[in-house]
């Protein structure tokens, strides 16, 4: 028995995200076992480090699998690939230590949100990017960001009122990139709830148009209330960037 | 009455090409007729500088109009932007002479089509790609592009069997740049037939895959049949990139 890592990317438009629930159908995480169990003639858990909302990107996920194979990683690397839509491919296939497991063990996550700050769109990238027309304050969209950062309790920017366990979070890092129209934030964090980038997304870009003060974020954590935080952007403008361990 | 050029942008891949076919809908042409005539209040003619195959993708298609408005050019190209779906972008609008026809003033096209060789997909820009797995031999593909360069009649790479008119046309120049996966093919002509730059692709990578000698594309020329050039390479590579007057 082995064990694979795989790293991955996919255009997330049409899929209902990584996870597969029940039987949603059109799945990443459905659409590789079924082929991994295929290739290993053996039903087949892949593990993703962790789900990835419906609609969401991703150029670096991570997720692995254990079976026995007489495929060398790049034998396996092509095969998944020859039967992967386009819109998904595997970019690398790596033994590890039968103990690595791509959840449990990711100590750091890297998201992207690309706002495009435009009427005009760019037409060859609009999949991956939230178009908003609104005018922007990039000084207070980075002072909201500031807020933001370190360790908080994150229950006012999670849309999931159930969660049971806890909603504490560290963000290492929010940087804010501006290239002519495209505005690139970019979250590291040690974990982030459901729905947690694109609300902090949300919450800067409520900042940037006036309609939230950096000030008023602090207060915000503290009523641990969803509805006190910013508006949850889009899934396009999402994309999993990198995990780490 | 005034006369205004467009420079236009889109994703082909949802539309069936520019122009406006009986009733044909979810054409470009189509949906710039509609906004404009809303704009103007009047039924608007918007003229392209030639069709392009449903699928096919534009960063550089060029139109224009004629009306009378009190709005400046800045507030047009906002206006039509404003009702764009996000797959298409207008991006520039400028008053030029009332003589000015964008098809029939059009002096030189370029077009570009991307082959990716890879069984790795590029997730984010597989939309504006053909991907083709074979092994692909670059130097016989710059010997059959050097072979169709040139004036010569291309009846053999058309499509449309009772084009009517002369299918004479000069391509100026093709050049093929290879960087990683990626080949790029660059096709600069006075004028292009139906399907004819996806049939000279199809013949270039059908000499690299060894299906074709170069030696033998002045016979196909001679034979004037469409079925002695190679594979029409399907819309979705294809990206017409600027229209020189």
């Amino acid at each position: 028995m082995k064990n694979y890592k795989l790293i991955i990317s996919y255009d997330g438009t049409n899929y209902n995200g990584w996870q597969k629930q029940g039987n949603t159908r059109n799945t990443i995480q459905g659409i590789f076992e079924n082929i991994i169990s295929k290739m290993l003639g053996k039903e087949t858990e892949v593990m993703g480090s962790g789900r990835t909302d419906a609609g969401t990107h991703a150029s670096g996920q991570v997720a692995n699998f254990k079976g026995e194979t007489s495929l060398t990683e790049e034998e396996i690397k092509e095969y998944i690939n020859t039967y992967l839509p386009n819109d998904i491919a595997v970019l690398s296939v790596e033994e590890v230590d039968m103990r690595f497991h791509s959840r449990l063990n990711a100590k750091r996550k890297t998201y992207e949100y690309v706002i495009w700050n435009s009427s005009v769109s760019d037409v060859f990238r609009q999949r991956f990017m939230f178009k908003c027309t609104s005018k922007l304050d990039i000084e207070n969209m980075r002072k909201a960001a500031e807020e933001l950062k370190g360790e908080h309790d994150f229950k006012a920017f999670c849309s999931n009122k159930r969660y049971k366990k806890s909603t504490v979070r560290n963000v290492y890092s929010i940087d804010i990139e501006q290239n002519g129209s495209e505005i690139k934030l970019v979250f590291t964090g040690n974990g982030f709830l459901y729905n947690m980038v694109r609300i902090m997304a949300g919450t800067i870009i409520n900042c940037g148009e006036g309609k939230i003060k950096a000030e008023d974020i602090c207060g915000i954590f503290e009523s641990k209330t969803r509805e006190n935080a910013g508006v949850t952007l889009p899934a396009c403008g999402l994309t999993l960037k990198n995990v780490e361990y």
